[in-house]
C-alpha cells in the first residue's frame, strides 16, 4: 500500500496499449483519479524481471486497486471489476441478454481482433509477412463486427447509451488504423469512431495526449 | 422459437472446439439441459452463408436461449450469460476482488493463449510454421499462466471451489497438447487437469465423447 502515491490506484500503461486505453477511458468515465506509470514497449521494459513479477505475461494494462492494495490484470477483468466497483456511469446494461450482447461486443474485440493483431503477435509474424497478416485479420474481424453492429448499434456501439463495447472498440479502431485497417469499408464501426472521439472523456485519454507519447506523434 | 426443440437451449458445437467445451461444462454444472447441432469446421460447415448469419466470425460455439429465443456469441460471454441467469453453481465468487481474479485468469487462457493458437490462425500460419508457432505460444502462455495460478490454485484454479477458470482450463490443456504442449513443464495446471478430468461433468463434455467426434478418435 506503500507504494500507491495519495492512495491513488495506479495504472502500468503505454500510450499506444488499446487496452491500456481501455481501462483509461473506465476510470475516467467513472471520475476515479489513478496514477499512470509507463512502461515502455519498444525498450523491452514489459519484459523486465521486475514488470513480470506485476503481469506475469509482460503484457500491459496492470492495475493497483487502492482499495485493496492488490494488483489486477487482463483488461477486461479490469474493466468488469470497476463496474462492479464504481456504480457511477454503468459499463453495462442491467438486463442479462442486453448484458450478454455488449460483452459479446466486447470479446469479438477483445478476443477475436485484438490478441492475433497486437504488437506481440506482428513481432513474432516477422517483418516479410507482418503487414499482409493484420491487414488480413483486420479485415476479417471487422466484417464480422460490423455484422453485429448492425444488429445492435444506434447512437452507441449497444443502443443509445454507452456501454463497455464503446471503450473497447475506439482503442482498437485507432490501433488497427495503424496497422493498414481500411474504415471506410465499415460505415457503422467508421461513424461510431467519429462521434465517439468527440467525446471529452476520449479526448482526454487519447493516446497522443499520454505522458509517454513522444513529442513527434502529438 | 419453433426452431427449438421441446424448447431446449441449442448449442452449435464442434467436438473439438475448446470455446464450445466450455459451455457445455457450464450448461452440465448448472444441470441445463440442452441440444446441441455439430458445426464440422473441417468441411468448413462454419463459413457456410447460413453459419455466418448465426456467428458472424465463423466460430463455434453459438447459443440458442430458449427463454428468450436469441442467439448469443463469444463463449466467455455466454457463461457470463448463464452464470447471471441459472442460480444453481455459480461460476464465478461473490466478492469483487476475487471475481477479477477469476476472470483474471479466464481471461488469461480466453484471449491470451487460446485465440492466437486455435485452428484458425494455424491454419492462416501454414503447414511449414504451424507446429513451431504452436508450440512458442503455448509455452509463453502456460508459463505465465502458471504464474498465475501460483498465487491462486489450491484444490481449484482459484480456491477451493470450481469456478469459470477451471472450465476454461481444461479445454486449453486438451488442446494445447494436441498441439505439442509440455504439461510436465506446469505443476499446477498438470494437477489440476489431472483431477478435473476426473469430475463426472468433465468426463460426460469431453469432445471423445460426443457424438460428432470420429470413432477412430473415441
Amino acid at each position: 500500500m506503500s507504494d500507491l502515491k495519495n492512495n491513488l490506484p495506479v495504472l502500468y500503461s503505454y500510450f499506444r496499449s488499446s487496452c491500456a486505453w481501455r481501462v483509461r477511458l473506465a476510470l475516467t468515465f467513472k471520475k476515479v483519479d489513478y496514477e499512470q506509470r509507463y512502461i515502455d514497449l519498444i525498450k523491452n521494459e514489459h519484459k523486465s524481471e521486475e514488470y513480470l513479477k506485476i503481469q506475469p505475461f509482460g503484457l500491459v494494462p496492470a492495475f493497483i486497486d487502492n482499495k485493496s492494495g492488490q494488483t489486477l490484470i487482463e483488461s477486461v477483468s479490469i474493466l468488469e471489476y470497476l463496474d462492479e466497483t464504481y456504480s457511477d456511469f454503468p459499463l453495462l446494461p442491467e438486463d442479462p441478454l442486453e448484458r450478454a450482447k455488449v460483452r459479446a461486443l466486447v470479446q469479438a474485440i477483445a478476443m477475436d481482433i485484438q490478441p492475433v493483431t497486437n504488437l506481440r503477435i506482428l513481432r513474432y509474424v516477422g517483418d516479410d509477412r507482418k503487414d499482409e497478416w493484420a491487414r488480413h485479420f483486420l479485415a476479417e474481424g471487422f466484417t464480422a463486427l460490423e455484422a453485429m453492429l448492425q444488429k445492435t448499434a444506434k447512437k452507441f456501439a449497444y443502443g443509445d447509451s454507452l456501454t463497455m463495447a464503446d471503450i473497447v472498440l475506439v482503442p482498437q479502431i485507432f490501433n488497427g488504423v495503424r496497422f493498414g485497417l481500411d474504415l471506410n469499408a465499415y460505415p457503422i464501426a467508421s461513424r461510431l469512431y467519429q462521434e465517439l472521439n468527440e467525446i471529452p472523456e476520449f479526448k482526454a485519454t487519447h493516446p497522443t495526449k499520454q505522458a509517454d507519447c513522444p513529442e513527434e506523434l502529438r
